[in-house]
């Protein structure tokens, strides 16, 4: 039977939505997982209960994950909040610029995951010259063609974890 | 002319609410110093800038600020963010548990204020035996006697930066 | 074939290293898993490699892991960065005060962990009332009954997570 | 009488000890404060006492201040800890990569820092398109010159600050 994994995502611009799309795609590369992606307005505290792993993405907004994707666990804890033991996750971030935060936003996503049970995880591999994912995939402003390819590490990554994983409480 | 600071919280049980209360006393007990304290629900984006310094407050949820205030700094920031330039501010926190997120919280809410362009700082001191503030104040459950005591020096700390420092751009 | 977890620690007063054993013996509880104990005085990088799981306990020097931990990682990275894939590991510290920075010291490690490739995880579970372990087990002074417990459920849950990871490059 | 702030850093490509000369210089352009530059392997628990300011800067290795500065402030405690309330420091890094963890590595330094006592800051200046300082200074490999930029802006914001500043216990 198949894995499945839900890339949950905010976005204002469009930079975030587009890293979710290119993780997608790494996740589905693997065979024997599925992706799905859902904006943090359609998503349901059910999902995290119904997908085997998650992959988070926010705008870095004030160096942390955005309000929406904030109220979205909080008003969840009481659904999935210690239910997800096993379950693996992973995040990513866009942010305006270097330096601008989006390695703190990755941090408020895998702080917030680890608090419900999570196991997290980043990417010591590079995509190319300088660029890499250590605690999830970044990008500044629009995603370059070797962030946008760390964002597909990120969802191979995540999507071979996900199927190595059997744990049952 | 006296100097003003706001004590900005959220609180769902009232722990958080206490301390809010405990640091405005520490803040007024410097002379020169006078101390507003604002739940979420009613602070305005304009009180970042009317106030010299600042402290915020929240319960721990998810290891992290509450999704109110961090909609408050996110909607703030059009008004705010970048004219708090030599603001001070600090941060306390109520958890359910020890272990349970409470120094993350602070951390939370620190980095937020440091991208906004406050300075921000903890608290080397000890109240009691076993109990401190090294990110700001913090309890488990009902604050007990050590911990308010915290948030007094916490009050009293900040009083005091704010009445040192004569920043202008 | 047991799978094997090395509980990694560094400590001054005894307090970290009295943590260290209470997760040796969560491990053990666990069938088909081994734990070993090394001081980072005698720690090797191929440890690293040899082990399937790692938790590294820290006494709270500064808010984060002890220089010596520090060190070990830094040295170590030539051998083993990025061949920890699939392994997992916790985290656990000691610090002299409520507030004092084990939670930070704990982030410490995991960030670390994180970036050479470790999956890692927290705990939601309560040892008792107000003792938990969201981001690994932590202690004020000398750990009590229900901090030492919180080292056992650290130690049977990456037991139990080891048991169940079976990834391969 | 002039103010004093103390640049520290380690490195071992140079990149960072190249932010080191930049950020001095940003703080000389500032009339009334004098910039030091020391290599950690130099520097003595003494200088945290002597400086008015403070600007630690660390490659970033394993996501965190290099062993080396964190030796320095671990054994430097005995002498300075809790001794530079109203002190104010900042933090830069070097990394090898986009997301390779060079705002984990400031955070670790300003963590560390606040832990002390200091009151640190971060910069929500740009030098240009897509880099700033939000947490301090960052360069991704050999750092360019609107990194380069932020490095003397983070000079010229700490110069200011400590000249602002006059907190007496």
């Amino acid at each position: 039977m198949s894995k499945r994994v839900l890339v949950l995502y905010d976005s204002i611009t469009g930079n975030t939505k587009k890293m979710a799309e290119e993780v997608a795609k790494g996740i589905e590369e693997v065979e024997g997982v599925k992706a799905s992606i859902k904006h943090v307005d359609v998503a349901k505290p059910q999902d995290l209960l119904d997908f085997d792993g998650l992959v988070v993405g926010s705008p870095t907004h004030c160096g942390a994950v955005s309000w929406k994707l904030k109220r979205f666990f909080d008003e969840s804890a009481r659904i999935a909040w210690n239910k997800v033991k096993g379950k693996i996750a992973g995040a990513f971030s866009s942010s305006g610029g270097l330096g601008g935060g989006n390695e703190m936003t990755l941090l408020s996503i895998l702080s917030m995951l680890m608090n419900y049970g999570y196991l997290v995880f980043g990417l010591p591999d590079y995509s190319g010259p300088g660029v890499t994912g250590h605690y999830g995939a970044v990008a500044v402003g629009k995603p370059g063609h070797l962030e946008l390819e760390v964002c597909r590490i990120l969802g191979r990554q995540i999507a071979r974890y996900v199927r190595a994983m059997s744990y049952r409480e």
